[in-house]
């Protein structure tokens, strides 16, 4: 008998649908062959040596050899960093100037790599920029929320190749984040601990979905995973806002970020994937009920009219099944 | 400036990018060139003739030359009709028996055509089938909820291209389901009046967005549209459940989901496309404040990180020109 699970942090429903799931490496190799990308394109405008095609950029991380990592305005932004967050409420429509921040975080000087490719050292460099751009866009008064994600390939949604990633603030709380905090809130208020948390402690105990684990992080597959190889990565210390992050915790997460990376690399053969950071929302900073984490999502199957019609999602792979699958990869050699 | 609009409805806010809006059919003719279809196809389950290739028929609609609609229980289901939905709860892990019904409602005996293209008697029969079995299943009490939906070509997620609709129905009621009455609540509450009619009412003084109208329906696309083209279809009559729909609603639903079908077949040269009909859980038959309505989603663009860490949308498409370009297209020839 297939199985339903429920996610108990966002309350959703997935069907688990375990004689759907093929082999282990059904997913791998679906994919069109990938091009070789040269290390310096001149039409990319992330490239070193093209800096003049992108806006001013707003923060570089910099060593012996010139940038290691460079954040810019999007060039493409739907939102504008002028103008206030008036409402215009007319009956039912309800709406306000797009008002927000829009950046890119360039990863590496080189065009033709990836997370699961650089030295530890760099992605490290890579979570300081987002840290540091976290802080500096949250003193804006009209930023409700901050999202910081990556669109890794076509599948997920990248017309450039250059490793980058994105940040988008809002003059809104998403309704989402508002749904997902407000059952953190029950939670926290029934049991009186983190739904987070006791999520941590019970996937260690059990082993199961665990990827990998270090000092501050620990990645997993979620229990009721949304599709396969959907992944959690979460800080073992109880912090609601992801700008709350230490320097010793910047230096664990970048490991485990470049190895379940790594791993999907190797096992799916260079998939492509949606990483984001989930945040508090600006206004609070540290909270009972509410705790940072990174999701993946590997974009290796599509959602239709199910998924739209009822928000559940049918999972063709098992979580612990896939689990097994990543940490069995050897991921020393990349 | 650009401009965030919400939707009163799912409370959703979305970011509509004027800016990056290009003209009105830069959405059409992207797709990969159709393939042209036979009108049988000896190895299609669903094509007149090979009706020994589909599990044993729940339902029928049959003219003089032999069967109109069928419906079948789906071959690949993940739900099985056997079982009981005990839970299973073990710490922050629950569980149920993956119970439920899945059936395929096979639109048309022939291979090679699509409700855009059917006759408007055709697709009433469609619909008649939609409520026979919605009405059909509800009487098990193991079901809380029924979503009736539809991927049109491959990027919706279909793998078979003979014209089909879907229905599953699922032992718990999907939290998305609850998040949405919940609000429909509050607004009743708050308001004294259905989020629903007053929208329709508001859609119809405006009538910007509005395509098409008729004696019991009107669709429209919402204010604060997910993605391109996304559209709506309201009953005009306050009713929250599918099944509730009566002949002669039937009979004015059919052309105009044909009609706007056949306008985004004409406008954007045959798009993939979702559709699903969004009706109350099984447990209640008539509130106050829920409404039934069908939505329709053309997979022309990419969901990527920022919707997927945020669960808004930017719809790169001005909801009242795209009203316009759709309002427009010449349907009669079809």
């Amino acid at each position: 008998m297939e199985e339903i699970r429920q996610n108990i942090i966002t309350r959703d429903w997935v069907i688990i649908s375990k004689t759907r799931a093929g082999r282990p490496n059904e997913f791998a190799g679906k994919k069109k062959e990938r091009q070789v990308l040269p290390a310096y394109d001149s039409r990319c405008p992330f490239c070193a040596g093209n800096e003049h095609e992108t806006l001013d950029e707003s923060f570089a991380i910099r060593g012996n050899d010139g940038w290691r990592v460079r954040v810019v305005p999007n060039k493409f932004a739907a939102l504008s960093p002028h103008g206030q967050r008036n409402r215009r409420v007319a009956g039912v429509f309800r709406s306000m100037p797009a008002v927000g921040i829009q950046e890119v975080v360039i990863e590496h000087p080189r065009h033709d790599t990836t997370l699961a490719l650089m030295p530890e050292a760099h992605v490290a460099d890579v979570i300081r920029a987002y840290r540091q751009r976290y802080e500096h866009v949250r003193k804006d008064e009209r930023i409700e929320a901050i999202i910081i994600f990556k669109n890794h390939g076509e599948a997920a949604g990248t017309s450039l190749q250059h490793p980058h990633s994105q940040l988008v603030a809002t003059p809104i709380v998403p309704n989402q984040f508002r749904v997902r905090i407000d059952e953190s809130i029950r939670y926290f208020d029934d049991m009186g601990e983190c739904v987070y948390c006791r999520t941590i402690a019970e996937e260690l105990a059990s082993r199961e979905r665990v990827i990998e684990e270090n000092e501050h992080f620990v990645a997993f597959i979620p229990y009721a995973a949304l599709s396969p190889y959907h992944m959690w990565i979460f800080p073992k210390r109880h912090a609601s806002s992801f700008d709350d992050i230490t320097d010793a915790e910047v230096m664990s997460l970048a490991p485990i970020l470049k190895s379940v990376l790594a791993r999907l690399y190797v096992a799916l053969d260079d998939p492509d994937y949606n990483y984001s950071i989930r945040s508090l929302p600006t206004a609070g900073l540290r909270t009972e009920y509410f705790h940072w984490y990174v999701t993946i999502i590997p974009r290796i199957t599509k959602t239709a009219g199910f998924e739209f019609g009822s928000g559940m999602f049918i999972n063709t792979s098992v979580p612990e099944e896939s689990a097994a699958v990543l940490r069995d990869v050897e991921v020393d050699r990349l």
